[in-house]
């Protein structure tokens, strides 16, 4: 067994002295004797873990006035099975809770009978009807949903195994725990051993089942592989899918999701193996994942990046897991500010504790930061950056998108941007195209969409060179590279960040650089976008800005393009797209374009280099099953060129109150925007209705002792690093 | 004059014994010396009305840390000396009450010199350079905004007056006080002397004004008229512009607006001459209208029918005072959970006392109710009919429009229809097209897509005859009719109402019936909607449906009109519509679309009478300045017939739970939709997919005690009125 020693060594003795003693201890996971103890000594109706356990007491009370079913498979997600067998798991879960912490034998009751049905339901079953999976499973059309559907079951066995008979517990164990973990595992390998969510989720599954059952092969196997060498399994998914930053190479949406099998499974591990050190591994990789999902959110949701649904954030039940065990971990105030927008807390001896410091007053405001999420086991495969002018959840926040391409499940939208403020999204993600177990919708599963809009790179706000998405739209090539991280700063002035892309076409390089500017306009930061491009040969270079809003005004105006709307293109996304409006601007021109987003205004202001054009699409072209929100985008195009600099400034401005029919500053300030260019460096001059004049100069170099020199009219800019910024005072850094 | 005699009389002597005397107390109008006396000694600063206190004082604080602004006018409303004067006229109220209510005189030094700057601005000003108003004002483009700033200027004047020397009264009342109220009476007799609220605003700042300079002839005009006959004035207002239900002819938006100078000055005429009785005046109608507000609302903002912009609700200012005089006037605990909604108390006797009874706990929910708001002066021209399920404000909801048509501001929308449900506008209208003060949208008044599009019938839900609006879209013919009632009726089986309209077209009259239906699906009630319209000549009738959400899928599909998008029409509305999908279905087929809104299906089921085409079409044709939302609507077509019968369902089913990855129900639970004719009536058969069968007999005949039968198969339906409603059981109701 190849393994580290260690570890493996420290697990050994305590697998023979504590889970395989005579007299093993229930329950043994996230709950254990002494949680149940404090919880039922201390336990206030009032508080708010007896409200949360009350919720719970409610729910499953209704859910067992008539006997379950447990029906034969028939349906996909969504369908009547599924849910009914996803519902079954976790009321299996929850009564076992409920009979720890009410002492209720009733309860203990519920989850033995539905276990016993599903002993007996499930070793004739075969494979699910439904053909959608390449990864079948026997009660869920995939095998993801029966390994979540074990994840909560074994507590619940867990919970109420001193309750069984020994027959009881041979007929479920025979029946239903044993098959299942053995299909999950031995039958699975090509899941279990898969570096992956999925295999996560197998693993945890299989090894919580090794724990309670007392099976000490599976616990090894879920630890080291179904080989136990160490090359697949728990302790090689840790060190492969998440970065040194705790940044999960899917992204938010399914760090998320990820999070749950191996919390719940690392806690276990913490309750059966203490000596382990599972939550100090790699250097607590795990508790910097549970901070990076908070980090990698906005108002409460997380950045929809890559495949994501929008409606998932932070008071989701693996967050809610999440916070309650860093803040076992670490004490954290900060994360009891998580915890109150989360309802009901978890009903573990980690969600008692953190419910009781909630209740107790001593929260902290949660302090969001502009942080570096490095990409890649070893972090050094690009970037997710995250600038953020202020602490607070709803303040304005630039997300960076310079990471690897994140599997099947990556979008190919290298160095794409989004835009938060006031709460909102402002330049947005279209997310993934699917509405999650919605039958009516394919299924429920990704639709066609996603693959022919959501993934493409027009459907961001980043270059897309010939109509042509990056990588041609494979991602398996685009596994194959990443951006170059160049640049990130923080001070009062500025938050800066630059990344360089070289392989997204074979034969087009760019890089761009984002930076929120303070001092500008009154109150909030500008951000300036600069994006250079450049080819050896002639290409079409657009640059998309999705915005959620209402056009106020655009200047040049955009001309209707008369009473037909017709295709933007024909592939690549662009078939998606309805060509509305255009205008075109020379080089030197500006062209401001003005929308509300609710209550504030918003204006991106370009500059041409060469002819600009300006297309503003509208989504929802060859989409015959409604599958697409109506959502809209600026487009920025030129022609026909090598080289291409494109520099735009947005800026939040002004105030629109409808209740009390107050409307500010619904202009724009800035009156000026120019681009300066001198020996591969370009000095960007923003000027205001003020008068002043702000420069920021770049000069594209990340060393940081190199000087960099541009003359302006009668004016020199010298600087050292990849920018300078400047007003009528000087240098001010 | 001719004056209702007793109450002028009544008004004669206390002018003699109270204003008029030689030592006048101050202030007089919604605050009095005795409510200061009171507010004074019992204040705590963290009681509700404290906090709003506080937050006044330091909005205050921070408005006058520089001299503000005294511009010569310039701008349109949002502009700069627009928004300026708006605030100005705020802060000299604010700063006046803010005096009396902590004796700070600082505060009323703010507001004297504010007073001596509008006193040397005003005289010299002719008319407002801004040409866009039929009644320009001076200091603002439209005389109205003029007559808002002395309502709330008086008020700080009458704060302050006891601090000012006999010279700045003097100046003050010749310079600004007396020249203003002069141009909006007797120099404005078209604005002040009209039925409208522009009127209304312009007596309340007269009356209060002559209550506050002891002026009684100002007094008078406000209330009789400027010839004081009584044929126009305050007193015409409240006998012409408010139904015998407090329903307001320009609907809940404009409802809202108006009630501000009603109340104020009423509250000001009960101080002055309580024993004139004005709040018993015509049945409580100035009570009835603030309730009517309330009762026009869904989730706390009025139903938009008419000129309406959709976010102004019940955290209104002309709310928050109608709520806190409404309850000193009835001590109604219910009016205090609207209170609760609302923030921040306003700063009056009536607002403490308001406060402090909020603070005590003393709340009890608003329940809402099925109401019928009769429209016109007598009651008998129409009405506004709405129908809830329950008496939650989240609950579901239909209007029924079958109102006058409301003046200048009245949509082309007979017998119209919303649906409201879970807290959430299901089928829609679009209220107004307008970006309130918003300068860049047309200066912030109507666009003229509310006139080409907002106001036209295909805009709303209801009948449109040939692709032409009501009335041809002439506001003034359709104020010479309005529809005619015929039902209204709610139990716990059924809640229906149906009008008929007969003058929208020369040669067309239609019928509608309107139900929401228990029973029929588990726990919510489905709607059911029979459109009944006859023609000697052969027309096209389309009924468009404005709905909420993402298409889940229809049946049979609506199949997309290629890669180009067309107009739908060319005029009245149609010109703004693209045309995006459609599908036909022959005689008795069924159509069925589901949506999603947010988190919840809603699925229309409708059959056809004769061949019917259905057209998806979307919002946003010929806009070239982007004044449109992205809006949608299904349109129900039928060409060259007669007479039809639109006969459809919606039923709201089913939970998208996002976070929770939890769907239930996105199928609807009606397989089977049939209309039976038999004799002028219908039975209308909905069957669901338990096999239950559920049925709607309608005569269209409101005599109650008229028997009606219809035989269905082997079936006979004999029911008495208008309406009876069957099971398997019989008949039910």
């Amino acid at each position: 067994m190849r393994r580290n020693a260690k570890v493996g060594l420290g697990l050994m003795v305590l697998l023979a002295t504590t889970v395989f003693a005579a007299e093993p201890l229930h329950p043994r996971l996230l709950l254990t004797p002494a949680d149940v103890q404090l919880i039922r000594s201390e336990l206030d109706p009032v508080s708010g873990f007896g409200q949360s356990l009350a919720a719970t007491k409610a729910r499953v009370d209704r859910y067992f006035e008539s006997t379950p079913d447990v029906p034969v498979p028939v349906d996909p997600g969504g369908g009547y099975t599924h849910e009914k067998h996803k519902e079954n798991g976790v009321a299996i879960h929850d009564a076992g809770i409920l009979y720890q912490l009410t002492g209720d034998a009733g309860y203990a009751a519920h989850a033995r009978d539905l276990l016993l049905a599903y002993a007996d339901l499930y070793p004739a079953l075969g494979r699910h009807p439904v053909k959608q999976s390449r990864t079948p499973g026997r009660l869920f059309w995939q095998s993801l949903n029966e390994s979540v559907w074990l994840v909560y079951a074994i507590q619940g066995y867990d919970a109420i195994i001193d309750t069984l008979s020994r027959e009881q517990r041979a007929r479920i164990e025979s029946g239903i725990l044993r098959p299942l973990a053995d299909f999950l595992s031995i039958e699975s390998p090509e899941v279990f051993d898969q570096i992956h969510n999925h295999g996560t989720w197998a693993v945890a599954a299989v090894g919580m089942t090794g724990y309670v059952i007392g099976d000490q092969d599976y616990v090894l196997k879920a630890l080291y592989g179904l080989k136990e060498d160490g090359q697949a399994g728990f302790i090689k998914q840790l060190d492969l899918l998440f970065s040194p930053d705790g940044y999960y190479a899917e992204g938010p949406y399914y760090q998320r999701y990820a999070l749950m099998p191996f919390l719940l499974f690392a806690r276990s591990i913490q309750t059966n193996d203490p000596e382990f050190g599972i939550f100090e591994y790699r250097d607590e990789v795990l508790l910097k994942a549970v901070y990076a999902c908070v980090d990698l959110s906005y108002a409460n949701l997380f950045f929809p990046v890559n495949d994501a649904i929008k409606d998932k954030g932070l008071d989701t039940v693996e967050l809610r897991y999440g916070i309650a065990i860093a803040y076992a971990l670490t004490s954290d105030p900060t994360l009891l500010s998580i915890a109150k927008i989360q309802k009901p807390y978890v009903l573990t001896g980690d969600g008692f504790h953190l419910a009781e410091t909630v209740d107790a007053g001593s929260s902290k405001p949660y302090v969001y930061r502009s942080l570096v999420f490095r990409d890649g086991p070893a972090g050094d495969e690009g970037a997710l950056v995250v600038l953020r002018n202020g602490g607070e959840p709803d303040q304005q926040a630039v997300v960076f998108k310079a990471t690897s391409q994140g599997m099947g499940h990556g979008h190919f939208d290298k160095l794409n941007w989004l835009f938060y403020d006031n709460g909102r999204e402002i330049v947005t993600d279209y997310g993934a195209a699917r509405f999650l177990n919605v039958v009516l919708k394919n299924g429920g599963v990704y639709l066609p969409e996603n693959t022919s809009w959501a993934k493409q790179t027009v459907a961001h706000n980043t270059l897309v060179v010939d109509e042509r998405s990056h990588f041609d739209g494979d991602w398996n090539v685009g596994q194959q590279s990443h951006p170059r991280p160049l640049l990130f700063e923080s001070n009062d002035n500025i938050q800066i960040t630059a990344a360089e892309m070289r392989d997204a076409y074979s034969d087009v390089a760019f890089s761009r650089t984002i930076a929120l500017l303070n001092g500008v306009v009154p109150d909030r930061a500008i951000v300036v976008d600069v994006l250079n491009v450049g080819s050896k040969n002639s290409h079409q270079y657009d640059l998309p800005l999705h915005f959620n809003g209402q056009i106020m005004v655009a200047s040049p105006a955009l001309a209707d393009h008369g009473d037909v709307m017709r295709l933007l293109g024909t592939a690549n996304g662009y078939q998606h797209l309805w060509s509305r409006a255009s205008t075109f601007i020379d080089g030197k021109e500006m062209f401001s374009m003005t929308w509300l987003t609710t209550d504030r205004f918003y204006t991106l202001t370009t500059v041409a280099q060469d002819g600009l054009e300006l297309i503003l699409a509208e989504l929802g072209a060859n989409d015959p099953n409604f599958n697409l929100r109506r959502e809209q985008a600026l487009i920025l195009r030129v022609k026909d060129v090598n080289a291409h600099t494109f520099v735009s400034v947005l800026e939040p401005h002004g105030e629109y109150n409808g209740p009390a029919e107050l409307t500010t500053q619904s202009n724009s300030s800035i009156t000026s925007l120019r681009r300066f260019h001198g020996g591969g460096a370009d000095v960007i001059r923003i000027t205001t209705d003020s008068g002043a004049e702000h420069f920021l100069a770049l000069s594209y170099d990340p060393r940081a002792d190199e000087s960099h020199k541009v003359t302006v009219g009668d004016r020199t800019f010298v600087w050292q690093g990849y920018y300078g910024l400047f007003d009528e005072q000087g240098e001010r850094k």
